[in-house]
């Protein structure tokens, strides 16, 4: 039966599989949930209670086998096949992904770039052409894209998202700093800078500061 | 009494402050807890909730007053005050960072950058002089920055953020794609794409298969 996991799980999901695939990748049979931990800045107990939900992985007190593991956590995480993914808006942030080449490596085929500035058409960015944003909708669907990173300005990226996810695309990573309003059954993630750098001016301010819990 | 505060109440706080400096902008004075859930795609249940542990800003069926509560947010994420930032490495991702326009409107300033590429030493993007890495620890003396944003390659990452704390940074936001190893008193966020990308592909599977949650 599948489950529904937590954002903070699938994280923490996240950080496992990338030392497993290291490990996988030097060989390494055996990984013990204490060296997980402390590779991907969690405790042993928390891994062990993550990997509990999804069967058993290795023996108290002989840590877990990688490739198995590795195997296991792809299927988990929708990693066993390759995912399609269009970047929307070839600005700075835009052409810095495109050049991203993580993207390959981990699943992800980068199969088309979309700008609405014309001196931008046409531009070839790591094997990629940028093309007119009137080619979305063809393009989405001939290339079954099923992920679309915005990366346009903040006033156009309702517009583009919409047309993204009417044209096929089932998740959204926003790099706008706006909140996108798509059907709930859309996949969406934000990267806001500045919402994380307003996240750690707050735990710098509160650190040290007598602490109360709040949820 | 400071309160200790969980990443996601932070994360929501951010975004409800975001909305009320842009109807503070627009001089609206006051705001439903509806508007404020609905522009940052949560519930009024959730914005009431959370607001609630901070005092009392509206009365009931009269909704928040805008500009009081724009103030309490900022004072409970250390907002009042600016702070000076430095991006560490001027690639693509760092020299996007520095064409940002947003962070000063926001209380960030931006005020180095350094690279290790001596081809780089010297440009000047927005405003700031690429430094020579060599410089770093004398730079974050002086001009008190509290906040570095590594965007160098991985095998760089954890020597200049080792740096950047020994020589003053209290906050670190990480773009390279490893857990950095830093004392507990250094608030770290990590911007890491692929993991964002991994976790939309896990809710692109999940999404319409028997769910049983998981926390």
């Amino acid at each position: 039966m599948a489950r529904k996991i937590s954002d903070s799980t699938v994280r923490r999901l996240s950080r496992y599989l990338r030392r497993l695939r290291n490990l996988d990748r030097q060989e390494v049979k055996v990984v013990s949930s204490r060296e997980l931990a402390e590779s991907t800045g969690t405790t042993a107990a928390q891994v062990r209670k993550d990997l509990s939900h999804f069967g058993s992985f290795g023996k108290r007190g002989h840590g877990y086998a990688v490739p198995e593991l590795r195997v296991r956590l792809e299927e988990i995480l929708g990693l066993t096949r390759r995912w399609r993914v269009a970047v929307l808006g070839v600005g700075k942030i835009g052409s810095a992904l495109l050049g991203y080449g993580f993207f390959a490596q981990r699943g992800f085929d980068v199969v088309a770039a979309f700008d609405s500035d014309r001196t931008k058409i046409g531009w070839e960015l790591s094997g990629v052409r940028v093309q007119p944003l009137s080619e979305l909708e063809p393009t989405f669907v001939d290339r079954e894209i099923s992920i679309a990173i915005i990366a346009t300005p903040v006033e156009a990226a309702q517009e583009v998202a919409t047309r993204a996810v009417r044209a096929g695309a089932r998740a959204i990573l926003n790099f706008a700093p706006i909140k996108l309003h798509l059907s709930p059954d859309v996949a969406v993630r934000e990267m806001d800078v500045t919402l994380e750098l307003e996240g750690l001016c707050y735990m710098v301010t509160a650190a040290g500061s007598a602490a109360e819990d709040i949820e």
